[in-house]
C-alpha cells in the first residue's frame, strides 16, 4: 500500500493528515508522528492517520512520501533522523515558511537517491496543534512548491498532485524566489500586525483603546497572535528578505503621511485610497495565475498524479525487495549446497 | 407614534434601520431619506423604513430622534437643512467616524431646544451602500456616544437605548478623547492597511507576490478596501490625532526592525512575540469594559428606555398641538364672535 508519512502532527501536519483523508483514497496510509506525548495516538483515534511510528526514522521507512510538518528549528534534526530510513526514489517535502534552510539542509543531509521538494502552504490559524487542525484549512489557498536541483520531475509532480488533493493551489517557484516574496506578503505583515498591537496594548490609554477597538483593529492585529516560536523562526531564517521589506514598508508609510500632512495634495491623497480600493478589487475578484504552474490541477487528475507516482514508487520497491528477497534466496540456495 | 429618521440610508443608516425593524418594536414609525434617487424608495420596499421623506427637512418633521447617517462631508449641510424643522425636544445623532466636526457643527447650527447627541459604530464593511447593510452589523460592536454640553441626561439615555436596541455595545465618551482614541484604533490600522496592499501591489513583483497572497494577506489589507471618500474625510477630519499616531507607529517598526537585525537581542524579539500574542489573548477573551457606561444594557429596559423617552417627547407634542389647535379653535370662535 503506498505510504505517505506526517512527521510532526500539529496545526499544518494535523490538517494534511485529515484533508488526505477527506479526499478518500482507499489504498493511502497514513504514518504520523509527533514529538510530543499522546499527540500521534490522539491523531490516529480521531481516524487523521492510520498508524503512529514511534520517531521520524521508523515514520519514514517504507514511505512514498515523507512529509515534514515540524517546526524549521527542528527541520535540520529531522532530515538527520530519516535520512538512513529513506527508500530509494522517496520524496521529502516539509511545510516550513522560509525555504532557503530546508533547501541547503536537505542537500546536505538527504542521500541522493531521494527527491527533496519544498512546500509552504500559504494558511494558518492563531491556534496552533492538532486541536485546530482543519481539513479545510488549505482549501483554495497558494501552497508554494520550491523543489531542489536534484529533485525528478516525477517527484515535483506527485507533490503538486498532493498539495492539489487537499484543496490548495501548487505555485511551484525557486526557493530564493519565495523567501522573496513571502516576506513582503506574509512575514512583513507579520510584524506590522505585531507592531500595531503592541503600539496600542503597550500605550496608557489601552483600556479606552481597547473598549472602542471594532472590527477593523482585530483584523489587523490578527496576526500578533501567531505562535511566538513560528513568528520568531520567520525572523531568524528569512532577516534579509523582511528587513528589506520592512525599510520599504516604513518608507511608504512616510510617503502616506506626507501627503495627509499636506493640505495641498489632498487630491493626491484622495487618489491613493481610490487606487488601493481598486486595485485591491481587482485582486480579489480575479486571483492571480502564475503561469502553467499556477494553475489548479482538477482533483481526480491531482490525485491520480500524486497515486501514480506512490504507486509506481511502491512498485519500483517492490520489485526491488522482491529482487532482494530472490537474491537472498539463491544465496541461501547456494550456501546450503556449500562452496 | 414615535417616529425616528434616518437621513442617508447607505451601508449604516440602512443597517440601523434593519436593526431596529429587527427590535420589532410596535409603535416605532421609521423614516427615512436619501439624496440618491431610488435609495429610499428601495429601502421602503425592502422594509427598512416605513416612509420615504422627500428630503432632510421632511425627514425631520415630527421625529423624536433624528440620526443622520450621511458621510461627514454632508452633515454640516443637514444640520443646515434639519435646523428649523426639529421639535422641540428633538434628539439629534450621526454617525460620522470623527466627531470634532459633528459637534462643532451641531453647536453651530442646531436650535438650543434639541439635544445633540454625537454616535460611532464601531462596526463596517468594505461594500458600501443600502445593498450591504445588514441588520447583525452592529451585533456586540462598540458605538461611541458623544454627548454635546447641553444634551439632556433623557436624550443621552435614549441614544444609548436605541445602540443597544441595534445590538451593539454604547461607550459614552467625551468628543476629543473619542477622536484621539480612534485614531489609535481605527484610522491608523486603516492608513497601515492601506500602505501596505500600495507596497505589495504597486511593487514589479506583484503578479508574483499575489500569487503566493495567503489569508494573512488579506486580512491585514482587507481596510485598503474602504471606500475612498470615507477614508480620505477620515484623514481630513482627524488629521492631527492621525498623524500623531502615525508617527507612533513607525517608530514602533523602526524599534522592532532594530530587534530583528541584531543578532545580540533575539531573546528580546522572541519575548516581544511572547507578549503580543499573550496580550491578544486577553483583549479577545475578556472584552474591555469602560465603566458603568460600558456595560451593555439588557435589550428590554434598552428599548424601553428609548422608547419611554420618545414617547414622553411624543406626549410633549402631543400636548403641544392640543394647546394649539384649543388656541385656535377659541380664537376663531373669537373671530365667529367679532370683535
Amino acid at each position: 500500500m503506498p505510504r505517505i508519512a506526517i512527521i510532526g502532527i500539529g496545526l499544518i501536519g494535523g490538517s494534511l493528515a485529515l484533508a488526505l483523508k477527506r479526499a478518500q483514497i482507499e489504498s493511502l496510509e497514513i504514518v504520523g508522528c509527533d514529538t510530543e506525548r499522546g499527540v500521534a495516538g490522539r491523531a490516529r483515534k480521531q481516524g487523521a492517520i492510520d498508524h503512529e511510528a514511534r520517531d521520524a526514522t521508523s515514520a519514514a521507512r517504507g514511505a512514498a512520501i515523507v512529509a515534514v510538518a515540524t517546526p524549521i528549528s527542528q527541520l535540520r534534526d529531522v532530515f538527520e533522523a530519516i535520512a538512513p530510513a529513506l527508500e530509494e526514489g522517496a520524496i521529502v517535502t516539509d511545510t516550513a515558511s522560509t525555504k532557503r534552510d530546508p533547501l541547503r539542509w536537505a542537500a546536505e543531509l538527504l542521500p541522493e537517491h531521494v527527491s527533496f521538494v519544498g512546500g509552504h502552504p500559504m494558511a494558518g490559524k492563531e491556534q496552533p496543534g492538532l486541536d485546530a487542525a482543519d481539513a479545510a484549512l488549505f482549501e483554495g489557498r497558494p501552497w508554494a512548491i520550491t523543489p531542489s536541483m536534484g529533485a525528478s520531475e516525477g517527484a515535483i509532480r506527485a507533490v503538486e498532485g498532493l498539495v492539489a488533493t487537499v484543496g490548495a493551489r501548487p505555485v511551484i517557484i525557486d526557493g530564493a524566489e519565495h523567501d522573496s516574496y513571502v516576506a513582503a506578503v506574509s512575514h512583513l505583515p507579520l510584524v506590522a500586525s505585531t507592531a500595531l498591537f503592541t503600539l496600542a496594548s503597550q500605550s496608557q490609554a489601552w483600556p479606552d483603546l481597547a473598549t472602542l477597538a471594532g472590527p477593523g483593529f482585530r483584523d489587523l492585529t490578527r496576526l500578533a497572535s501567531t505562535d511566538p516560536g513560528l513568528s520568531h523562526d520567520i525572523c531568524l531564517t528569512n532577516r534579509e528578505n523582511l528587513l528589506h521589506w520592512l525599510d520599504r514598508y516604513i518608507e511608504e508609510l512616510r510617503r502616506l503621511r506626507g501627503l495627509i500632512a499636506d493640505e495641498g495634495r489632498q487630491e493626491e491623497l484622495y487618489k491613493e485610497f481610490v487606487r488601493a480600493q481598486a486595485d485591491r478589487d481587482v485582486f480579489l475578484t480575479k486571483p492571480p495565475e502564475r503561469g502553467p504552474a499556477g494553475e489548479r490541477p482538477e482533483t481526480p487528475s491531482a490525485r491520480e498524479q500524486m497515486l501514480s507516482f506512490m504507486m509506481g514508487d511502491y512498485l519500483v520497491r517492490r520489485t526491488k525487495e522482491i529482487d532482494r528477497m530472490l537474491d537472498e534466496r539463491e544465496r541461501d540456495l547456494r550456501e546450503q549446497k556449500g562452496p
